[in-house]
Formats: C-alpha cells, sequence, structure tokens
C-alpha cells in the first residue's frame, strides 16, 4: 500500500533538535512500519554549523535562516526545538499562520504565551503537539489527553523537575546540604550553570500550567500560580520530616475543587509509603486522579536528549495520523487547551492543608505554650511535635510542629503573629503535607 | 463545525458493558468536547435483561441476539465484552468480515487467536483495538504503541495481574500465609470465586503476549510462554526474600537479546527500591525499557468496572480518529500486531538469571557442603546463604540460598542432583532474581 509522506523541518539543531533529526534519519524504517507513513526530514536551520552534531545530515538541507522551513510551502510539520520566548515565540507564530503544524517542547512558551498560540492555531486550521514538554520522555500528555479521555481529572500531583528532586532525594538519602546536593546535580549534568529556575519552582509551574490546562480543557493564567521552589528546605527539615514518616518531594499539585482549580508549587511532604516517594534522583513522575480510573502514575526520565526527542518524534508520528484525519485543517489540540476558556482559579487563601512549621526559638521556659497559644486562636491545632532536649544553648534551637487540617489564611495569620515574638527567629519554613 | 458521529454497538453488557453503555450515554458531551466526535450508543445486546444495572438505556437498542449488532450495516464499531473464547470469537470474527472495528478487552482471546483476528481485521481493512486487555485503566497499550513509538524496546516487566499482587503483598506487609491472603482477595472482590488462572500466571502470560506483540511488532505464540503461578510461595519465602532485601512480585517479563524474546512469568525477587517494589495490592504497573527513553512506568487499577471501561472509552475515541484517517480502510493496529510475523522466542534454557533456592534438609552435618558441592560442579556460584540454627529438631529444616548469574540448564540440571539426595526434601523451591 503507498504510505503517506511527511515532510518536516527543525528549527534549532541543539541537544534536543539533533536528537529528533538523528531518529527521523537512522529509524526511518521502523517508523514507516509502525506508523504506515513515511517521515522526511527536509530541512533543518541552526545559526551555528561549525559543531559538529555527530549527524549525518547527507539529503537535508541545512540553512541559517528559519523563513527556509516557515516560508517552505512543501513542508508540513515544524519543530520548534529553539527554547527561551524570542525568537521562537515569533516563529512559531510565522509558523501557524503559514498554515504549518508545529511541535513543541517549550513549557515556558507554551506555559505563558499559550493563548496566543493555541488561538493562531485554531485561526489558520493547524495543530500544536507537546508531548515533550512535562516529563521529558514520559508519555503522559497522550496519557492524560487520550488515555483518560473519559475522565473528569480530580487531581495532579507531578514531580516534574528532575533538578530539585535530584537536589531533595540527595539530601534525603545521604545528608548532603542544599548546596552540596546542588553541586553534585550540575557535576552530573541534572542541573544548569543557572538553576534558578528549577530550584525556585517556576519550571514545575510551567509545566503544571499545561497540565491543568490540560486537565480542564483551557487555559491557566501562569501568572497567578503560587509557586515556592525548594531552597529553604534544609537537612533538619528533611530528617525531621523522614522521623514523622514522609519524605520532601517538590509537586506540582492541581486539585479541582468545586469546578475551580486548585494549583501551587511547592515542597511536599509525601508520606514514605506514597508511590511519588519512591520516584528519586533526577526521574519524574506525575500521579493522576481520574473520576473513572482512580489513580494513576506516569514515571520516568523528565530530560535528556533521547528521551525528550523520542517524545517528539511520538508527537511527530500522531500530529500525522491528525492530518491525514483532518485534511480539511482543524486544531485538534485546541479541543483540550481551548484558548476561549480560562481555568478559573481558587485562590489559595481558600484552600486547607496540614502544615510542617519550623521554627528557630530562645530555649526558655513556656514558649511551646507560647506558639500552641497562637496555632489555638486561629484554630489550628497541633498534630505533631518535637522540641528536642538541648543543653544550655544560648543561640535558637529548632522546634517542628505538624498541624491538622487548617485553612491557608489562618496559618498565614498565626505565622504573622508568631512572626512578631522577639524569642522566634522570623526564618519560620512552612511546608505543606501531601493530601489527595 | 459539524462533527462526525459514530455508532456503537455492545455486545455483552455485563460488569465491563454496563461501564461503558454509561459513560457513552452520560459523558456525550464531555467527550465530544474533547474529541470533535459524537459517539452515538446505537445497541446493546446481552442474553439477559431481567437484571437491573442501573443505566437509563432510552434511546437504545436492546437485543438479544448479536445478529443485530453484528449485521446492522449502521454500526461502525463493535465492542466486545463478552469475555471467554465462544461465542465471543465467533462474533467478532463475523462483525470484522462485515466490516466493523472492533474494541475488545479480552486478553485470553487476543493472547491465543489473535493471528487470526489479526488477519480477518487486515482482510477486511478494520480495526481491533485493546486498551482495557492489560493493566485494566492504565493507558500503557497507547504508551507503548505510541507514546515509544520511537524505540525499540529493550524490556518490559509487569505486575499485571491483580489478584496475585494483592496475595503477595498481603504476605509481605501482613505476614498472612496465603490461604489467608487469597480468602481476604477474595471477600474484598480483587479474586474470583475461582482464581485458578490468576494465580498459576496464565492471566497475566496472557497480557505479556499482548505486550510482547506490540513490543516487536508481531505475534506471540502464547502457549510456548513459560509459566509458574505464585501457590508455591510461602510465608518463610517472603520472609527470607524480606531479610535479603527483596519483594516477591509476580512478573510478566520481556527481554530482547540478540532480536530473540525472552518471555517469561514467575514469582521474582525484586530489589526494595526498584519502583515495582513499592506497586502493592491488587494495583498494576508496567515497566518499560526503551532504547530512547530508558525506564518509564505505567501504573494504576488493572480491573474494575470503571477503570475498564475508561480504557475502552479511550480506544473508542481513538479507533474514531483511525477512522476518519483511513476512510478507504485499513488495520492500523496490525502494524504493530503483524499476524504474518512471528515473535522469535528466546528458550528459557538459553537464559541466565540469579535464583533464588529454598531447601528443606535433613539437620544433619556437611549438608551444606554436599548442596554447594553440587552448585559448584554445575559451575553456579552462591552470593548469600541462610541457616538458622535449630534446636535438634528432628524434622527438615529450611536452608535458603542466593546464586550469582548462572544459566538456566545449569541450574536445572542441578536442581535434578539435588533432589536425588535423601536428606533433602523433593520440594525444593526455585524463584529468581529481577534484572534488567
Amino acid at each position: 500500500m503507498e504510505q503517506p509522506v511527511i515532510n518536516i523541518g527543525i528549527m534549532g539543531v541543539g541537544n534536543i533538535g539533533t536528537g529528533v533529526a538523528r531518529i527521523l534519519l537512522t529509524e526511518r524504517e521502523l517508523l514507516a512500519s509502525r506508523s504506515g507513513i513515511r517521515f522526511n526530514l527536509k530541512t533543518v536551520v541552526d545559526t551555528d554549523w561549525e559543531r559538529d552534531r555527530g549527524v549525518d545530515f547527507t539529503g537535508v538541507k541545512m540553512g541559517t535562516d528559519a523563513a527556509e522551513i516557515i516560508n517552505d510551502p512543501g513542508i508540513d510539520i515544524v519543530i520548534e526545538t529553539i527554547g527561551g520566548y524570542e525568537p521562537a515565540f515569533t516563529y512559531v507564530m510565522q509558523a501557524l499562520a503559514n498554515g504549518k503544524h508545529v511541535i513543541t517542547a517549550n513549557k515556558a512558551l507554551l506555559a505563558t504565551r499559550g493563548r496566543e498560540l493555541f488561538s493562531q492555531a485554531r485561526a489558520h486550521g493547524v495543530d500544536i503537539l507537546f508531548e515533550a514538554s512535562v516529563g521529558g520522555g514520559i508519555p503522559v500528555i497522550m496519557g492524560l489527553r487520550e488515555g483518560l479521555v473519559a475522565n473528569r481529572i480530580l487531581g495532579i500531583y507531578g514531580i516534574v523537575n528532575g533538578t530539585s528532586n535530584y537536589i531533595l532525594s540527595r539530601m534525603h538519602q545521604d545528608n548532603m546540604d542544599f548546596a552540596e546536593a546542588l553541586r553534585e546535580a550540575q557535576a552530573k549534568g541534572f542541573a544548569e550553570a543557572d538553576p534558578t529556575l528549577d530550584i525556585n519552582g517556576v519550571d514545575a509551574a510551567h509545566k503544571l500550567a499545561i497540565l491543568a490546562s490540560l486537565a480542564f480543557g483551557g487555559l491557566v493564567n501562569f501568572d497567578r500560580i503560587p509557586v515556592e521552589g525548594i531552597t529553604g528546605v534544609t537537612p533538619l527539615d528533611i530528617n525531621y520530616a523522614k522521623s514523622f514518616g514522609y519524605v520532601i518531594k517538590l509537586l506540582a499539585i492541581c486539585r479541582f475543587i468545586g469546578g475551580k482549580a486548585d494549583l501551587r508549587v511547592h515542597p511536599t511532604l509525601v508520606p514514605e509509603e506514597h508511590l511519588l516517594a519512591a520516584v528519586n534522583n533526577e526521574l519524574n513522575a506525575v500521579f493522576i486522579t481520574g473520576d473513572l480510573v482512580g489513580n494513576t502514575m506516569f514515571y520516568g526520565p523528565g530530560a535528556g536528549q533521547d528521551p525528550t526527542a523520542s517524545a517528539v518524534v511520538s508527537d511527530i508520528v500522531d500530529l500525522a495520523r491528525n492530518m491525514l484525519a483532518r485534511p480539511r485543517g482543524e486544531c485538534f489540540s485546541c479541543l483540550s487547551m481551548d484558548p476561549e476558556k480560562d481555568v478559573p482559579l481558587l485562590p489559595l487563601d481558600e484552600v486547607t492543608n496540614r502544615f510542617y512549621l519550623r521554627l528557630y526559638t530562645l530555649d526558655q521556659p513556656g514558649i511551646l505554650a507560647r506558639i500552641s497559644g497562637v496555632l489555638g486562636e486561629n484554630k489550628i491545632s497541633i498534630s505533631s511535635v518535637v522540641q528536642l532536649e538541648t543543653h544550655g544553648e544560648k543561640d535558637f534551637v529548632p522546634i517542628v510542629l505538624l498541624t491538622h487540617e487548617a485553612p491557608e489564611h489562618a496559618l498565614n495569620k498565626a505565622l504573622m503573629q508568631l512572626r512578631e515574638f522577639a524569642f522566634i527567629r522570623p526564618d519560620i519554613l512552612r511546608l505543606r503535607l501531601f493530601h489527595a
């Protein structure tokens, strides 16, 4: 039977783009036999062709100007592996305007400019796929959108930043401090030279915005997601959490409550018997609860050339099927990322949580009574408290406590009151406990 | 935009069929908004309409004869939720011959009659989808076939039988014996009244045949898969394994070595730090290693009305997209389940493994030397051995040992020799250790 041919252009032949090109060039036959479609890498564009990428580009047009792809009527699918905001955004908007389908791994772009991108795609009857934007090689976007298509999504709990997970894992398993674990992550290639967006939670929030959008079928206003990173977590917290039976993980959380989305990224105490607690080092996992399926989890590598390229190529095959299904042009992905629908957010203040509080106080009598008094006034009850015996330290000593469920606004008020006490150091750490 | 309409018939409105009908009838709008396609449940057929299924079938034709679906030219997709071999097989073959696409959760049928089914589908240009046949609600078939489409699959390690996993979990966590754990599984609805196919490994082997077929792109000769169930595992084995740092799980294993498939189902000692060791109770998980993606895992409920129906409905949506993509008729699933391709099997004898051996011996001096002598003659070296001090028992006492890697044929020979010793009871238990 004659196989349809799909022509592809790659903009940005860096780490991921090179991986995609290599698969398309070396696995032509495998992909054709599995999909019934032939994929032809027609053009690759990058500003630098000095560097040897270890790929034989024979038969592929190698250009330096994105217009060679964007304006080529012979190209069906454009792969954006430039990264960052510009010029990636402009190029993608132009490609969509020219009737080309786009595949991207660019979570920052999708999370912050999604509305413009999907509006443009819908207006021009083309598609945007983005499997590699969350969870690297894990087919979690497909799992959520297609595998769980019959489900109303109740909750998503993602370990979606490999750098943070690596650091927290090393702190937990080997008693490292944050700086030491970060240096090791950098040495092993699991953290960038500038790890800011990884350790401050923003990268995880980008991915959360994408997952929550898919789960709801609209778009999230990224700027309104509350985000806390892992920089405040110390070995002392890791060890106290461990003694209570918890592992600290940076979670991207999406829960739907009364039609609104409770979205947030923060370090979370996960019970050690929960499957998410067993997801270690640089690996990622997304735990999804659906009304029909119950609890599922998708696990795997969240980054790296080959895993990420594997996800991009799965998008290519999927998109090619859509193209053959809708030759008249329709934005299939706009059905689940509707640019005209806002995901309504539940303000964090209205959410209830269980909390972990770590305070440094002067070693004086009656202090625990004062602290529990403040919490009690705010109707927050304590479930566990640990204040180890000290030996006449003149300096501040730690008190750690876990609360029962309490509203965020009540805890915020209590924290303000606690910070006014001269015997409490102002650097109180507040973490949250996992709840489904 | 006008939405295409797909007409559906369900043969067999039992537990799963009822779940599928309920979703199609109550989530029409959700499915249409997510897929751009309208799904119309036209006909349901069952032999018994006395029983109240808690579903309002208004507007749906309710019949007692499968021909009302099979011979209705207005029906596009036939869902087979009858189960078992006959009449399910005959009905599916007829439906395919009449140009209807088929969705089934019937792993026994797929594993044993796959060649006839997919040949029929190919001959008539229609498709067979079967997401619910492995891992219940977990989208692992889609993940393997589409999400990992760019990967050569290196290994699959599945906990795919909920009954066995429940029993082993209870034995591990609560020191129950097999019979007690089985009774509890039956009481909680995680085991059938007749659990034979679950505890003897055959159900897991059915699922393994499907996964291995997809991974290779051909069909597995089911009868040639070596299968061991969990009935020989005792609390003593669970506890010895635990003391060595392992959890015993019934694994369905597929490894590709030199172009051949090493397929088997057996209880396996999984290191307690491996993610599969954390998959407990009735839950399922499939751990898949691809050449590009590395290690991934798909986790969730392996059975139950709603999870299984969720998977069937994801097939309906997926299939509808294929139908629109290939209006001229093509068996898309035949690309990955090619009925003309055999999956070449590696005989178990040629595989090497690490082994757990549990022997009951008389409490006499020199016995360990005799046992290690036999193993040594067969070039099998021991990595750990435990023989607890006994207190003059006249009866047999256990010796447990772990070996290093050794060929299966060498171990079989050693076992034969050991069984000849009068001081060893013939019921030697041989388990295998997990290796990637």
